[in-house]
């Protein structure tokens, strides 16, 4: 497989039919670079085996400028060997996606997995996804080659990778909140780090249940998986936390996308809030797709149907007790923005390339 | 079964899971004629064959009342018929009130039935529901004696109802909205009279589907079942009408609760609005549960949660359009408050009698 | 002023402070024919004189490409009469559009105005605005000099125009979902035109009120301005029809934005269902703006944030009911995006430029 | 004043017009111990000085029971003088509770103070209302007749009390879900206790805003008032903490009511969860309107329109990271409901009556 610019990419996304593959649908279908050669969209709706129209599946999509001729096939191997396919994007279930990105590698394609398969290094953080490998020495070798897909972390790693794994997006919103505070030391993490973190109801997915019956959301809000949400690990991971150093305790917000995490941290000295900007804003001054807004607090409609994270704080008159804000659109800076922008940084293109 | 005043009713619910259920055993634990005496609840969550506690079935009913001590059983007809019973309310699927209506009226109990099971006298108004009567002669036998348990209709023949047909939500909107000008006889029917009706989600049931996802139903507004909606057939029946005279086209509210009905009437001749106003005033002057607010549009925040079906109407320049609009809470006067207020009458206590 | 194609336009917004106002922003400064050559914003925000920044007005609009140096200035004829402007997009107030616009066309720009201003020919029409011009004898030049800027209706008229009168937004579903229908005679207008409009709480504007608070909207429904509509004038204008054959009541839904229009013909004779789709379609087969979905019903949620007007109809078993469903984004295709539309036909590029 | 039980108490209302006072007016009218006689209503709503309907100012409360016929008299001292009054309730804004109360109390009237007026004993947690008494005397000896208004803390003294502050909706929240744990010395109040709490919109008032505007708060989250919030006072001054042991965090809901606050603890030593769920079991057991859920977190939706507080935890593995869950409707138990409580102890009737 080649990336030269000499030809237009060929991008495929399997698991298409829910929420993230229709934003990251989307997001390839505009995007400036790949004009004129639409990605191959494979799903498992169509249990016939026939093909079915893009737009049946997510009628949002539909323009007239052709995506009336889009179609999603039903995914089998052939139908991949068969097609010289430069990325791979994974938006199927966390145990598929498990399953299937060692033989993708063997194709040749390189893979961008929006589940969290691949997120997490450490088995004891994984545990909680209870996967089952076939074969537990490839899949320790594969683990080894995915990259944590977190453009302002990783970004050099991520250029030459084989499989990016896509973060969470409770986790994208805590970690990019988080980072430049942690590396610099200040935060006193043996008084440990609050991540109070909210988010709208597409994160739940697409499937109908009892938790994302209109009853249930509306007019409410609730917490849920404390102690044990499957993105904690990739927090404690990526900014090197002992598991007592963090609490992250998820809640479901009754508005379609969006999350804001509103996050705790005591400092180890008293400081003054610009020491605590400038930390911010040198940390992310090459990384087009985080906004930092000073003291001024962001809010989740100004980020919603944008790639952006969106960071603020407030400093405690004690100089100590530091409140940072970090949120984002959950389907995009938190799952196919984020897969697009590591897609860019694949083939050398501009981070923000379709993202803005 | 007697049904003296002397002592206290004994009521029982079975289907008591659904969103009706619920609002039903409120309005029962809460009725003062009922105090005492627990209705009996059945249901069929507890799959195992053993009773579940109420609030399990639904927290909100939990207060520090002597709540917890409330139970569900899983329906037994033995254990139907093993309890003096002096009247029981289905909140069961239409088919199942089908099956089971003709048996209990042979147990004795009086019936209050919330599905669409016998409310239509017509067969071909009633094949949308697609019946298949074990028997046609005592399925026909029922008919007949089923009552359409609109009060301010036939207040009189349901006192001595044996079976008594709870109308449907959308028709009791819609029934209400037109019954005094349709037999006024001032409507000029041939040109056809339109109900444009909206209804928030709780209408379209607890189970979890597509389309009372929240990522569907929030933020949106779609209409559905246009010139088909099984509710259609009550309101011709009621108010003697032809199919062609009216349309009425249902849509998905993106709120949990409530109706709000426009209804467009042609009169055959210029009228004024006080003539309008007179004859619904009269009409609903003995109906303590139908607010009629004359030239003022009522709105669906001041009926949700209560009992009330709110009329209005504005009449244009020409005198001969005229619009009514009629609201109401689809799971209180659209269903467990209507019934209950059918009990009411059934019993010989004022018709509000726990519903204010 | 000159349209030549060899530099880029220089376009204006008076009043960009609103919500039409945003979206009309964002729409230029994407619009890939204005690339290199920003908007001037004129608002009313900056009281003290001072310019003040766009995306302290719309934080919404902030991207890491230049936003930052977009300004506001408070507007004044000077600054208006010392650029070249090819295009002034008006989005102020009804009244401050009628005042400014005879003005603003002698200096030599051509206006879209998407106020009410100059939407509507006749003064019987337009008594619902109580305007009172300063020269009857100008206002009535201008008013002549004005096009209803509905491109699917009046393309050619408009690529000529120095006035665009850019229709609202309840007017452009009600004629768009109409318009085919009207024109092939085949409704009988005798019987009256129902439109039942629901609109998202953008429509009633910024301004705070007891109408726009979240507690009067949200889990709610009202109907208003019920036989007294401005928008109503527009239908019958551009529909052709007297007052009494059209029936348009709105109502306000509990979403931020959207449009949905259920609209209620009888026909002169029965007819096929194929015979109306292809009506509709011959009618809109080069307006890339609208999108037909012949029987299959258009909804809300698959409009928001596109320019597009989506169409579908019911027909009864009769052949004579016929029940056309309608919606769009009212911010869009209700006002910003149609604006838009006009500017493209104004300078001679493709209709849909930078709204796909 | 007499408070004998021969006769029905009368009550008046201050400033009804509010979203607690049409609250505290329906609790007041259904009160069980009140019928009879209803509050007197006092508003500000009739400039002309005239009396209104209640049912203009809140359609809600219109119902066919002698509703039509109460009315909001505008206020003048001679209205109140004139009349027997056992208790007023004050709904109206901070600075007029300030200035009327020492009046009030020298006219003889018992009296509960919803606003944040006499909640606060140390002047620097009073200062953030910035208050300015025409008489510091009066307003001092005024200030230490308050009772703190919440039954389950200063039962005793309430029930003696000339004055009840009654509690701000979020230290209602925050207080109830701490103080059995802080009383218990468990808590390691110099690791901090942090309060991360939502509230739905009616928490801002009812004041048209462009905070309160729909298209402001739906669809949206945002933090407010950080380490500033006028409640922050009350939890300090009810827990005996210092500031910098309690940050507290509000955040503005996309729901009509209900407040959910999530508190992080950090316990002294490792703890097994029975101990917490019977610390929490025992401070409760005489209070009727808190409902303590263990380890199952309580949720907005089952609170919404009763007048319980509801509370759960969650412990870590750990035993000292300790999460509790608070939530109710701050109209009810937040603001009018709890009003009801205190008057239920000021008159010696059972704390809960008139409030399930």
């Amino acid at each position: 497989m080649t990336t030269t610019k000499s030809r237009t990419m060929q991008t495929a996304v399997l698991g298409v039919s829910g929420y993230a593959g229709a934003e990251l649908a989307r997001l390839l279908l505009h995007h400036p670079r790949l004009q004129g050669r639409a990605p191959i969209f494979f799903g498992r709706e169509n249990a016939s085996g026939e093909s079915i129209a893009l737009t049946d599946l997510h009628p949002q999509l539909a323009d007239n400028n052709g995506s009336a001729s889009l179609r999603v096939e039903a995914f089998r191997w052939a139908a991949l060997r068969e097609r010289e396919i430069d990325v791979v994007f994974l938006a199927t279930p966390h145990e598929q996606s498990r399953a299937w990105v060692p033989d993708l590698l063997t194709h040749g394609a390189r893979v961008i997995d929006l589940s969290g398969a691949w997120r997490l290094q450490h088995p004891e953080n994984r545990a909680v996804y209870k996967f089952e490998d076939a074969d537990a020495t490839i899949a320790a070798t594969t683990q080894q080659q995915a990259v944590y897909g977190m453009p302002e972390l990783h970004r050099a790693a991520i250029k030459d990778a084989k499989i990016v794994a896509n973060p969470g997006c409770y986790s994208t919103a805590a970690i990019l909140g988080l980072a430049p505070l942690v590396r610099s030391g200040w935060a006193d993490l043996n008084r440990g780090i609050i991540c109070d973190a909210k988010s709208g109801v597409s994160g739940a997915g697409k499937a109908p249940t009892a938790k994302t019956h209109f009853m249930y959301a509306a007019d409410n809000l609730s917490a849920y998986s404390i102690f044990g949400h499957r993105h904690t690990g990739e927090i404690l991971e990526q900014l090197h936390l002992a598991p007592q150093q963090m609490t992250f305790t998820p809640h479901l917000l009754p508005i379609p996308r969006g999350i804001l995490a509103t996050i705790y941290v005591t400092l180890r000295e008293p400081m003054q809030a610009s020491a605590i900007a400038e930390c911010y804003r040198s940390f992310y001054k090459d990384s087009p797709l985080v906004r930092f807004h000073g003291e001024r607090l962001p809010q989740i409609q100004h980020v919603v149907r944008t790639n952006y994270c969106d960071i603020g704080f407030a400093l405690a008159g004690d100089g100590r007790r530091l409140i940072v804000v970090a949120c984002l659109d959950n389907l995009l800076k938190g799952a196919a923005g984020q897969a697009v922008q590591n897609m860019n940084l694949l083939f050398g293109w501009p981070e923000q390339e379709g993202l803005l």
